[in-house]
């Protein structure tokens, strides 16, 4: 129905900016000694993991996208839901919604539900974050354990769609 | 005349800046607790407002272009004062004047022209900020619900042009 | 030698991102009178001139792009600092350099050459420029005349470029 | 494998964001004088060096993308990592770790592999570096000297890829 190079300019452009702004948290140091880096390192981690995650979901985007052949109203409205809640924290919620919605696009048969499967990562994610989001109050180690966790699992570009690719 | 790609490509640059820029706004709470969250609500309501509203935008702006075959000067430059406009809030009259640009070019008989028919609500969502501006002074729960009330005319990206595009 | 789709791409992101960078100087009103908005209206000239400046500039480089058929190191730097200088200020001899780059690539016989002409427009407004610039000293009112004047010189994207394809 | 558009594209949206972004740091001076100029000299002079680096490696990086046919999951996490390094200073070895994996997925025999040769610049560059930084601490002026040097050796785009591609 309508071309989808437009969602993926529009995405990477969104994408490109989420990705990039937290380095204007990273103030330069005072003074040109290792002991002023010391205060940045929290504001420096938060960046690896932040920039880490949203590579992750770009390049799970880039993959999912480019197995989808057609983009209507309900995926550029899930696309922009997916976009609203990255530019805020990982949204593993939005993303499943949006790859449940050009699922039922798609239909059963098509490449990205047989690359898909049974989703074991999808249906983890979310619940991995319902744990850590309360565990945060408690014990803040044990959120950021689970946080690299999920980021771990979903490291690889999904390798489902790349082998069906291949065949 | 000219390629429309670069039109679309600079578009959805400066979109996807309007449309994240407003997340600079949002601060992180001081404390890990949830009342802590609480005065940042109203900043967080304009950014879903803000999103949500330049969402629509893009997305009829995609569907417009799309049915759009050449671009001149006067298109070029319709295009950026919809740009700017949009750069500060939501610019239904600026809208209305690049579409009318573009149907100028067009001519009567062509798809958008068709599409956009009596375009009824072009022509209402001027009327209703133009009640809802004056009442910000003096009720603004009205302007809020005029507001939202525009945003849910236009959240359904055009089904006029999708409809057509179908036959 | 080189396609010319990224350097267009590149130059839409950063321009993009120049044209809108302003308007995080316009800061929301203390107050919901009219009152509270006079501060604001020199940063709002201020930002409608600016954007209306880079409006000019993309609408000319995309222009000129358009009919440069080979892009090459050259091309590619002289662009680079045309962007430089537009994130600073107009930046007529920038954009003087880059045209001249590019005609002594494509030979005295290119569409663009017969189209650019004796180039009047191009000589006159870095002139123009020499002449505000020392006078905003002075007489304010001067420079501010002199940017709008070499603002309408430009304001139709170059209708040489046009004309010529249309033959 | 995946087409290379959007890695492109992406590229393109996170280098233009940080080639502009500095210039938020160039406040406008207080006063209309020369000598209000002055202490903006140092951020502005920056600004150019970081300017030009990312210049550098934006050409560079186009004429590498350029003969790379095929894109997968190591090359996309080897760009972002560039990138990453990129939004907070000059990036040598990110630079040749992408470079590495573009060749190990390519082959010795691919143009790139012929053209890049015995790589002297990509192995003399980190080295320089890591000279530069450590004397940053004890004469600044030398550190300045070797990054300039470095900007210098990799300022023409890549002639041996240019050359390559003529043949």
């Amino acid at each position: 129905m309508m071309k989808k190079g437009r969602l993926e300019a529009f995405s990477d452009g969104v994408l490109a900016i989420i990705i990039t702004i937290m380095v204007l948290e990273l103030r330069p140091p005072h003074e040109a000694t290792l002991a002023a880096l010391r205060p940045l390192l929290a504001v420096f981690l938060s960046y690896v993991l932040s920039f880490v995650n949203l590579g992750i979901y770009w390049n799970n985007h880039h993959h999912m996208i480019h197995v989808t052949s057609r983009v209507d109203g309900a995926i550029l409205w899930a696309n922009l839901h997916l976009l609203f809640w990255l530019s805020l924290f990982p949204a593993a919620i939005a993303y499943y919604i949006l790859q449940q919605t050009i699922l039922r696009k798609q239909g059963p048969g098509s490449l990205l539900a047989t690359a898909v499967g049974r989703d074991l990562k999808g249906k983890l994610s979310p619940l991995f974050y319902a744990v850590a989001i309360p565990a945060a109050f408690f014990q803040p180690w044990i959120a950021g354990a689970l946080y690299v966790t999920v980021a771990l699992i979903w490291l690889v570009p999904d390798p489902r769609i790349e082998r069906k690719l291949h065949k």
